[in-house]
Formats: C-alpha cells, sequence, structure tokens
C-alpha cells in the first residue's frame, strides 16, 4: 500500500492507495468520528462493492443510501432527499458519511457532508479511474443545476480517501477510457515526464497491470495534492487542473447530462484548448499532434458532437466558473507539461478552432 | 466609529460599529471583489434601507433581491430560489453579495455565498439587535428544515460585518426585546460585569439610547469574537453560546418558525437552563432568580408555551445539533458569568423543571 498526504494545516489527510484496501478496518477506522456510518453509493457499486465495505465496517451502526447510477442525478433534489433523509434517520453531528463509487457520489455525498449540521465528517472511496484519479482529493463538492455544472457546491475536505485499485476490474471499459483523459491531462499541462510514461505504457495501462495502475494513479494523485496544498480555493495554480473543463462542461451541459462522460467531453476539451493554443502560437504543432496521439490511443474522442458549434459553447461558457469580469478565462498548454490562464482569447480563435 | 476583529488567520474580518454606517461607501468597497453585487433583503428592511445602501454602493453593478420576512421563509425551496436567480442572471464567481437584515437574511444569504459556485464573497450589514450581537458574527449560515432548525448549513465567515445601530430605530419593540435575550446570553455565561451593566442600564437600553447601545453591541461582538476565533467550529468552548438554544429551537420548531421570535425562545431556554442546573446544584438559587429578574425586566417571556410539555421538547431535542453519541449535551450556568457542558442530565430533572 502507498501513502500520500494532502497537507492542509490542521486539514491535512492521507490517501492510501493499493490492492484489496476496502477490506482494511483500520484505514477506515481512524478517519470514523464516532458510531454511526452512513455510506452513499449508486445502484450499480452496490451489488459490487457495498457488502465489503460494511463488513470492513462491522463494528460500526452503519446505514446505506443507493441512488440511480449517473451525472444527471447529481441534482438539488438529490442532494435534498439525502439531506431528508439523514434528518428523518436522526443522524447527528457526530455522523460520518462514506462516498462509495465514483465521481457523482464523491462530489454530492461530499456536498451532504458539507452541509448537514454545517458539515459532518467523511471519507472517499473512489471506485473509478476518474474518481481515483481527481475528483475524490482536493475537496471539491457538488451538484450540477440545468444552468451549468458543479454551479453548487463547496470546498470541504475529507477525512481520508481510501484507492482500491482493484475496483477498477469491474469498471465498464467506456468509463475507464474516459477517466483517461484526466490522467492525460496532469501529463498535458504539468509533467511533461509523465505524459511520456503514459505514451510508453498505454497496453499495459489498458490491460489494468496493476504495479502500471497504481503508479499512474500515485501520480496523478501526488500532482493534485501538492497542487491543492498550494491553492486550496483555486485562486491561482489549482485552477491549470480545469484544463479541457470550460469545453468539457458546456459539451455535457448541451447534450445533457450523462450522454457524453465527463471524461470524454473533457478529452474533447483538452484538444479544443491545445489547438486554441497552437492558434495563439503559444505551443509548437508537433506537441498538438502528441496530445491528440495520446488521446487516442486511448480510444477517447477529440471532436465535439457534430451539430455542436461555437455558439453552442459560448451559451454555456458565459456561466462558467472561470469566467471573471465578464471574460472567458482559458487554461491553456504552453508546452507538454506546461500550461497558463489566459484571458485574452478572442472570439475569432475560438469560433476558428471549434467551427461556426 | 468602533472596530474589532474576529482573528482567524487568512479569514480574519474587520466589524465595524457606529452610526451612519450604512452610507460609508469605504467600509463596503474594501470588501466588495469585483463589479457585481448582489443585495439581499427582505420586504420589512427594503422599503427603510435598501435605496441607501445602492446609493453607497453607486460605483458598483448592484441588483437586490428580496424575500418575504420572517424565519418561516429561512427554508431550502427560498435557498434555491436564490441561486437559480443567480444563476438566470450569470452572476460569476467574483460576485459578492450583501446581507441586508436580520438574522433570517444573514443565514439564509450567508450560506447562498458558501455554496454559489462553490463560495463567494458576502458581507453582512445587520439591522435587528439579534442579528448585531449575534448571527452575523462568526460564520454561521443556514437554513432551516421541517425536522429542525439550522439543520442545513455551513461554517462560511463574511469579508465584513458592517453594523449601523441607527437601523435600531426602525426595528418593532417585539424585535428589539427579543433580540435582546442573546445580549443577557452573554453575561449570563460568559462575563458577569457585563449581565451587572446590564441590570444597571435596563432603561436607558430600553430607550435606545446610543452611547449604552454602541457599548452593548461592540461587547457583545468583542465576546463573540473571542470565542469564535478559539473555536471556529464549535468543537468546545464555542458551544457555551448556544446557552438556551437547546429549549429555544425546541420552541421554534413545535410552535411553528416565527410564530414565537428565537430571542423570546431562547429567553424561555436560559430560564429553563438555569432551573435546571438549580436541580443539579450547580449554581445558587438567588443567581437564578438574578437571571429571571433581568429576562422579566426586558419584557421577554420565561416559561414555555403552555400546552409544551416535556414530551414535546424531548421530540426535537433528540435531532438537536448538539447531541452526540445519543446523549443531549446541555449548555448549563454554572454562576452568572461562567458555564459549561453537561452530558449528564436526567430525563426525571428536565421534566421536574419543565413539566410533564
Amino acid at each position: 500500500m502507498d501513502k500520500l498526504a494532502v497537507q492542509l494545516g490542521a486539514r491535512s489527510y492521507p490517501i492510501s492507495i493499493g490492492e484489496n484496501l476496502l477490506s482494511s478496518a483500520k484505514l477506515f477506522e481512524s478517519a470514523i468520528v464516532n458510531k454511526k456510518v452512513m455510506i452513499i453509493t449508486n445502484n450499480v457499486v452496490a451489488p459490487l462493492y457495498l457488502q465489503q465495505c460494511e463488513k470492513t465496517l462491522q463494528n460500526f451502526q452503519v446505514e446505506h443510501i443507493i441512488l440511480p447510477d449517473g451525472e444527471k442525478y447529481k441534482t438539488f433534489k438529490t442532494f435534498e432527499a439525502i439531506l431528508n433523509t439523514l434528518l428523518k434517520k436522526k443522524y447527528a453531528r457526530d455522523t460520518t458519511i462514506v462516498a462509495l463509487g465514483g465521481g457523482v457520489i464523491g462530489d454530492i455525498a461530499g456536498f451532504v457532508a458539507a452541509c448537514y449540521q454545517r458539515g459532518v465528517a467523511f471519507i472517499q472511496v473512489p471506485t473509478t479511474v476518474l474518481a481515483q484519479v481527481d475528483s475524490s482529493v482536493g475537496g471539491k463538492t457538488a451538484v450540477n443545476h440545468p444552468l451549468g455544472k458543479n454551479m453548487i457546491g463547496a470546498f470541504y475536505q475529507p477525512q481520508t480517501v481510501i484507492i482500491d485499485i482493484n475496483c477498477l476490474k469491474t469498471l465498464p471499459k467506456r468509463e475507464f477510457v474516459a477517466g483517461m483523459a484526466e490522467v492525460i491531462k496532469y501529463g498535458v499541462i504539468y509533467d511533461r515526464n509523465f505524459f511520456d510514461w503514459l505514451n510508453d505504457n498505454v497496453d499495459d495501462i489498458k490491460a489494468l497491470e496493476a504495479d502500471k495502475i497504481t503508479y499512474m494513479i500515485k501520480r496523478c494523485c501526488a500532482i493534485k495534492a501538492e497542487i491543492v496544498a498550494q491553492d486550496e480555493k483555486e485562486h491561482g495554480i489549482r485552477a491549470l487542473l480545469n484544463l479541457g473543463h470550460t469545453f468539457g462542461h458546456a459539451i455535457e451541459a448541451e447534450q445533457g447530462y450523462g450522454n457524453w462522460l465527463h471524461g470524454e467531453a473533457v478529452a474533447v476539451g483538452i484538444v479544443i484548448a491545445a489547438k486554441i493554443a497552437l492558434t495563439k502560437g503559444l505551443i509548437e504543432r508537433e506537441e498538438v499532434e502528441q496530445i491528440m496521439l495520446l488521446i487516442d490511443q486511448f480510444n477517447l474522442p477529440s471532436a465535439p458532437p457534430e451539430l455542436m458549434k461555437y455558439s453552442h459553447f459560448a451559451k454555456h461558457m458565459q456561466l462558467d466558473k472561470k469566467v471573471l469580469d465578464g471574460k472567458i478565462r482559458l487554461i491553456l498548454p504552453t508546452s507538454i507539461g506546461t500550461g497558463d490562464i489566459f484571458s485574452d482569447t478572442s472570439e475569432a480563435a475560438m469560433q476558428s478552432v471549434i467551427g461556426l
């Protein structure tokens, strides 16, 4: 088992990565406040891992809430329903919430933990690539709104993150592939060596070779932890991790949440960002090609839905959280392994890349 | 003008107290992030102070949301409606929210600020005694739930608190009196000298004598700031400030939010707590009498609604946020000016004080 830490003073917490961690009572116990534990999961993950998780927690009073699977349930309505359940069951402030599932479960369970009685303890147990490498670390929680993704939420750190890589064995291939977009993101925006390592290990990663997967997840979590420790509330460097997300969120919102997976949309967003960077003379053509090739090697899409033109993107992007002072702030790569925030991208440049 | 500070490291903020502060552009400007400001107020405060506030903020793009007045609108539904409005109007993360009103407005506007796009800046402009001495300071935000008061919320600190004591001139007498319960609370649980000062100045306070009111509010804010700086998230000493609130919340919930004012219910709660302390031998009879007398001098109630017996209280108290490990934790005075948290109060003791 590997351990990392997110350093945030009194709110620091460990990330544990390895095989069979779902069975490690010790990892859970050190993060549970008192007797009562509520596991929040979904109807795809529950048949696979809920029983195992409840067995591990047999010394506690454990109950569970099973949500329907999918981004389209990451809503205000679901958020309210969970809070109602906790209140009806008289859960007190010493409750610990366990998020067992992918990014949707982690985001919504974390937001519930942030707001229930002004905040209760929670544990992230991510079961997808996307959640293991990105969303379970760093304390971003949220629900979606018809007018924009993650528009209502909180920064709220978990007590611990427990990453059992065995969970990836049951992950549908499409979800695995989608999660790889976030992995590639770290290479493109922050770590050239990691980008090259990904390039060299495409087949082993696709084959879920345990050592390679462990290293990959560990490296992503280490980057995320490093950035979050510097800039928890995203006033600066943390924004780099939104590479591809401004365009990606627009695709998700336009297509209806869940029709395009988050990672698929982000992959397209990364390609759009790289092409805009090229138009602006920020990055070499060869590097853009390398980015596109790696995305393609993991069978991720690189073009937006056919009928989605610039006007469709613009509609959603104006509401993006990265808009400041009315200007869209784009994260653009300046080489493979570096990037920056740009507020000076013309509509013409975006139109030429996305299409009118 | 007097200034205090709530010391919370990077999240420290000033409290300004004085006359005509609603007209001080400088106080507001130093706390506003960018151009857009949304004032959240209610239909009682708006005709009195909204225009003045908007004039002070004329250099910004200011809009407002006017809620109906009253605790019964401090709901999840109102919370959602405000978020919808902000999204529809395309407010971005650089928005500043101004809470112009009493405790209800501060609590709900603060919770909106905490959750909108994972947190935007906000300014507390409390216009009632209760909000000026208590709820606007310290970062507690929340909405009520049919199953309990303030059950859904966040700890989220404002950028600044601007207390214009002139606002109290238009405050209905019943609201002024209710707010005095929170003032008396500070004396009973934390500051014997302040309790005595209140005793000596009942008439001047009731007559809104400006110097006395300013001193009174300043002393309450100073105590609150001192306690919050030590224990922001209420793991210890901050709980003392809940004196009377466990019983008070039960009265509010049982009677329907708004029928009893919060402060009226807290006054009864303080008396119940003092009587339980007497039953347990924690406090002298004479001191309990002094507490009851001061509460009476400000025309506050000291007995619960006639038909409300112990069983009615018990129903609500089980869900109170101060329940830990299934035990009700009561804040009880141990003299005038000191108090502590007790988890060992028998049902019989509570029944004998409240009535079966």
